[in-house]
C-alpha cells in the first residue's frame, strides 16, 4: 500500500507573516519525499513536519524568486553537515546551478554528495524533468514575471488487478498462464479454449497524480499540468477584489485557480500563496468554491492525501 | 534614558535543532538595532521577537559560514518588498559584496534601498567599521577555519552630570559659566575665586559595550575586543570532554570563552553557538562559572540587558 500526500510547508507570498511561512511543499510517497520550491527556513519547516531532509530525492524550483528558492543553501549546506551521500536532483531555471554554486559553500567538491541539475530554459515547451520505475515529473512552463515553471507529478498507471480464482475457475493452472494474463495477453489452454486477459484482469488505474502551478495567471498550460489530477495546488494570491493586482503582479485569484482545476476536470483544488493582507482565508475558499466545489485552503503543515493505492 | 540590550535570535552551531535556531543576535538601542551574523531564518526569528528588520541600519557578518549569513537575502528581500527608502550597512568579509549583489533579486538597482559594503580583508588587523555620534563598532580577526572578525560594540564616552547647585554654591551664575565647567574647564570668578570643574562635575563615563566573538578559538584579539566590556557573547560550541575537538573545528570550549571573559576583566559572559549534542547547556554553565563567575547561557530571544544609562 502505498500513500503520496502533500505537506505544505508554507502558505504565504512574498514576505512571511506570524502564522504563515514562505513556499515550500513536500511530497511524500513511500518514504521519499520531492520537495515543490525551497523558501527560506524549509529545513526547519521539514523539521516541524517531523520529515527528514534526508529522504528528499529531488527539489524542483518554479521561479528564482526569493520566496521559492532562498531556503536550497542552508538545506544543501545541513544535508551536507549530516555527511549525505546520495545525489541530489535539482530542477529549476537557468541560471540556478551558477547562483548556487558559486555561494560559499556550496561550490563543486565542497559538498558531501554530489548535485544533479537539470535546468529549464526560457521558452523551452514542455519537459519531463524526472523518470523513474514509479512515477515521472513533467514541467511547463506557466505565466509569471519571471521565466516560470508548473509541475506534475504523476505516478505510472497501475497495471490491473488479476483475479487468480477466477482465472482457476476457467481453466488457468500454470504460472506463465497466470503471468500472461496479467501482463494483458490472452492465453489458449490446452483443450483449445481461451481465456482473455480482460475478463479476469481489472482495467489499469492511472497512478496518482500532483500538481504545483506557481506562481502563475490562470493559464492553457496550466490547466494541462491539472488535467484530471488528483490534486492540485494553485497560485491563489488574491481574491476577486484584488483581480486587476493579481493581473499586474502575475498572480491568480482563488476564483482564477478554481477555473483551471474545473477546466482541467481535477478532483481536488488546494489554494496557496496567500497574500498577508488575508488574516482569514475563508473569502478565498467562498470565492473558488462558486466556481469549483471541492476547493481548500492550504494550511500550515496540515497533510492532505493525493492517493493511497 | 537609554537602554541598550541583546536579544539572542538563534544559539545552536552549524545545523538548526527544534529547539534551537541558528546565529544571529540583534543588539537594540534606542529603538535601533545592529544586527550581528544573520543565519537562515533571522528574518522569522526577528518578527518572533518582536523586532521590526525596518530598524535595522547595520549587520555585521562575522565569516562566511552559511550558518551565519544565509539569511541575508531573504532579509533583504523583504525590506525591499516592504519599500525601505533607508541604505543598509553590511559589514563582513570579501566576497560578501560579490557574493550577494549577484543573486537574482539582490542585483544593483533591484533593490529598493542601498546596500552600503563595508567588507574586511584577509590578513587586515583592527578596524573601526562603525561610527556614529553615537557609538562604534570595531572589527578584529579571530581564529576560526575560515577569515574571521570578532566585533565590539561601544558606546561613545558618557560625559561627567554637572552638580548646578553646588556651582552655584561656590558662585557660577552665568550660562557660559556652567558650560565652562561641564565642558572641563576651571572658571575665575569676578571676584578672583576659582571654580574647579573636577569639584561639580562628576567624571566621564565610558559607555555600554558589547563584544560578539563568533566562530573562534580563545585568542588574544577576542580579549581585545572584550576588554571591560559590559557584556562578552563568545563561541561556546563546546564543554571541555570535547576540547580536541573545538581546536580541530576552530571553536572554543564553554571554560575557553569563560578565560577570555576573565582575562578581558569582562562584567558579564553570554555563551553560545551551541553544539546539537548539549540538550542541556547546564555542563556549560558549570564549567565556565568555575573560570567566571557571571557566566550565562544564551537562550532563544531571551533579552539580556547589556546597559541602561
Amino acid at each position: 500500500m502505498i500513500k503520496t500526500e502533500v505537506i505544505p510547508l508554507g502558505t504565504s507570498s512574498a514576505t512571511p507573516t506570524r502564522e504563515r511561512w514562505l513556499s515550500a511543499t513536500a511530497l511524500q510517497r513511500g518514504g521519499r519525499i520531492l520537495l515543490f520550491d525551497c523558501a527560506e527556513a524549509t529545513q526547519f519547516r521539514l523539521m516541524a513536519a517531523g520529515l527528514s531532509p534526508a529522504r528528499i530525492d529531488t527539489v524542483l524550483i518554479t521561479h528564482l524568486h526569493g520566496d521559492h528558492f532562498f531556503g536550497l543553501p542552508g538545506l544543501l549546506t545541513s544535508l551536507s553537515l549530516n555527511h549525505r551521500k546520495e545525489p541530489l536532483t535539482i530542477v529549476g531555471p537557468r541560471p540556478l546551478a551558477n547562483v548556487l554554486t558559486q555561494i560559499p559553500g556550496l561550490g563543486v567538491d565542497e559538498l558531501s554528495f554530489t548535485l544533479h541539475f537539470v535546468e529549464l530554459e526560457s521558452g523551452e515547451g514542455r519537459r519531463t524533468v524526472v523518470e523513474t520505475p514509479d512515477f515521472t515529473v513533467e514541467a511547463r512552463p506557466i505565466q509569471h514575471r519571471v521565466p516560470a515553471w508548473g509541475y506534475r507529478f504523476q505516478e505510472q498507471t497501475l497495471p490491473g488487478n488479476l483475479d487468480a480464482e477466477r482465472a482457476r475457475g476457467l481453466g488457468a493452472t500454470e504460472h506463465e498462464q497466470f503471468r500472461r494474463l496479467k501482463s494483458g495477453s490472452d492465453i489458449t489452454l490446452s483443450d483449445g479454449r481461451i481465456i482473455r486477459s480482460a475478463d479476469v484482469v481489472s482495467p489499469p488505474a492511472p497512478g496518482a497524480s500532483f500538481a504545483y502551478v506557481f506562481d502563475t495567471r490562470p493559464c492553457d498550460q496550466g490547466v494541462q499540468l491539472a488535467r484530471e489530477a488528483d490534486l492540485v495546488y494553485h497560485d491563489a494570491t488574491f481574491a476577486s477584489e484584488h483581480a486587476e493586482r493579481a493581473v499586474r503582479t502575475g498572480h491568480s485569484t482563488a476564483a482564477e485557480a478554481a477555473r483551471v482545476a474545473a477546466d482541467a476536470g481535477a478532483r481536488k483544488l488546494l489554494l496557496g500563496h496567500f497574500s498577508a493582507r488575508y488574516q482569514s482565508t475563508d473569502i478565498l475558499v467562498r470565492e473558488a468554491r462558486r466556481v469549483f466545489e471541492n476547493s481548500h485552503a492550504a494550511e500550515e503543515l496540515k497533510r492532505v492525501l493525493v492517493r493511497q493505492v
